[in-house]
């Protein structure tokens, strides 16, 4: 069964065995960032990780391009003015700023990507460059169409690397690579993201989408939702985290807590009776305290002792 | 000149040519873990680190597995039990337990890795799943047999990430990789595990373990155990650690420490009179202090100023 | 125009193209780092940083080496002796110890590379052994020459990983291709520092400097010098960084800066009018403050709250 929802405008959200599709739509514009994508954006991942029958996500393009940047050519909104979010949003809350300061607007999609409990799997079906291609950094896959192209323009915009890509970037591709890319600023096809591992593969385009879909679904039909959630919270945390004794101990909690819900015995069941498993438990719903969230903003955590 | 022991049970032990090969050995299980094998590679790994006549160690498996996972239908203990550790370690000290909690096995047995003076290598005969895998990847080389098979298997059993593998692995093959195999739990193959740098060389079958051998005697042959033990330790250390400026004062200690001892004059001799050096340091008895210890379990630890 | 310098005497210095170029130059000795060239280095890029005409650096070897490390024969020297840069550079000042200790000169040279705000790019000519190599991690490119050999030779002298290599070398290659090479100390040539990401590029040896000027044309002739700048201090800082937070809350204060300066405007006109950018924004004149220095001495800086 698929579940569309229309009352987004630039962006579409709809879900089919368990995986939900959030599809940037404004093709006109080769789907350009603007607040109101953020917002919608941001709502969508909400959603889809409060939606307990929700497994993973991916996110698209519509139309030829997977999304060519901030729109800088927007009318009635001034480049890079947050007017429109706030708008959008209806909100003019502390969400908004940082030390008093507007966010930036791919940093706040990007951060609300990192936190997700499900996996966010990237179809990039076209030119996706700028916060087209920063936001997606946090996403756990990125698949690439043949005829994708990439750039992290900062510098021959004037401005500086955003969507909290400069401690993103280094850490899928190395700091190196990171920094070539970033320095001059060019743009390049699939065939070198893929030799970096920017995108860890590549296929015709018009299969880019199903390839996608295919990933998330190994996920849904094989694992138990909260051993993903968990393991991709531990993760992602722990590549800030000084020592492997932490890692250590957050695990121990961890594996506690699952072997208390019913999943664990289904896992180990179904191994010894060598057939499938049949996972029960939810996410949201059934992922134990225990699952550390990540990562936290610092001016509002009260971190447990 | 060989020297095997004969107090293990599930794995084996024998020093020869100032290599320590640490053999897992319930080849009828494909040598899955328990809690007796873990207590026994914590001191198989103790030994090898308290013996100045070794260099290096190899660790691989008998017969055609290399571990298949923790043991989770063996005879007499509830999968995940404790208890068959603390018979085979007549232990209850607190160092089975963390937060009160007991220790996930496969950690206690990643950290004593991860701690060692002297290189470890891993010879993987076959498969490795599971805490098979995990256990190895605080190994400084992984060498594969081109029919092993690897597997990130938790999340198809129910469980999350264990033996600090949140923390190893992304640092080993990079955040994407290590959420699409863990978030997949997806049983992949040699040439898989080499193109995303899991292992470093994949080899016939036959030959895994003469090719780790001879990985341990280019170190042994060639290198100071001294120099070693220092670089295994900094290098390691430093991957949690936030500032170069740590590693350089670090390595100003180390080094004005090592030129003390013996195997900095021989090694600057040997250069300028072209000749093989003759070390004589030994590990760990000539080792400075100045050498740090990794990684320090954080709730013992007093941390010098 | 080309700007010549004279005062140095192990190294070379020139402006041309808004490109300056280091050249290690004592070519009879495979250009073997002293004291005198480390004190040269450090006032090399003390200058070229506080150039406004300079958008990038190129450091390669006079003849057919690049670096063959510590010079270990040098006459009227003890080897590691820190007389010679003391007498090279005329102070005694607290600069050139930490916790009392002489200062690793390696770590001395890569520490004032790693705070550049503008990119530095290796041309690897030929031999680049020991602190040849180490002094070019944290270079943001590294091109070498095909019959370039490379060398963590450390373990074979006696010693321990120098010029905070402990830190980079694992950050640029991966844990275990760091350990594989400094536990064995052996000698590898460009193919496989290539593989292993050690370096972006190999190319004909006549090809190497020409390869590396090109990629610094491509930054000075399409890019901010601000935005670069702003961009190799964020990426770099951020590799020691715990959170991705911290990465939005800095990338949102140098962008909001970087809008108060020309070149952002300049970026986006260029963009809309599809027309090359012309840059004016100067650096370090036009840099602001708000652009994070890096990496900050831990004994003598005062963090900000």
């Amino acid at each position: 069964m698929t579940t569309g929802t229309t009352e987004f405008t630039e962006i579409t959200y709809a879900v089919a065995d368990r995986i939900a599709v959030v599809t940037l739509h404004r093709p006109d514009r080769l789907n350009a960032f603007t607040p109101v994508m953020r917002a919608e954006l941001v709502a969508a991942m909400d959603r889809a990780d409060a939606d307990d029958d929700v497994r993973a996500v991916v996110v698209t393009g519509a139309g030829r391009g997977f999304c060519a940047g901030a729109d800088l050519g927007a009318k009635g909104d001034a480049p890079f003015s947050y007017a429109g979010h706030r708008r959008a949003a209806g909100a003019t809350s502390s969400d908004d700023t940082i030390d008093g300061l507007p966010r930036d607007g791919g940093g706040v999609v990007s951060l609300r990507v990192a936190a997700m409990a499900k996996p966010v799997i990237a179809a990039i079906n076209g030119a996706a460059i700028g916060v087209g291609i920063t936001m997606t950094l946090p996403m756990d896959v990125r698949i690439a169409a043949e005829d994708a192209k990439f750039g992290f323009v900062f510098a021959r915009r004037g401005i500086a690397p955003e969507a909290a890509s400069s401690w993103f970037l280094p850490r899928l591709v190395g700091i190196s690579q990171a920094m070539r890319w970033t320095m001059t600023g060019s743009v390049f096809g699939s065939d070198e993201a893929l030799r970096a591992g920017l995108v860890s593969e590549v296929v015709p385009t018009a299969d880019v989408l199903d390839r996608a879909l295919a990933v998330a679904r190994e996920v849904a039909e094989n694992t138990s939702g909260v051993s993903v959630a968990a393991t991709r919270r531990l993760l992602w945390s722990m590549l800030g985290e000084a020592s492997p004794w932490e890692a250590h101990r957050l695990e121990t909690h961890v594996i506690a807590a699952l072997k208390q819900g019913p999943d664990a015995a289904e896992g180990v069941a179904a191994f010894l009776e060598k057939r499938p498993a049949a996972f029960t438990a939810r996410v949201p719903h059934d992922l134990p305290d225990r699952v550390p969230s990540w990562p936290d903003r610092p001016d509002r955590t009260v971190h447990p002792n």
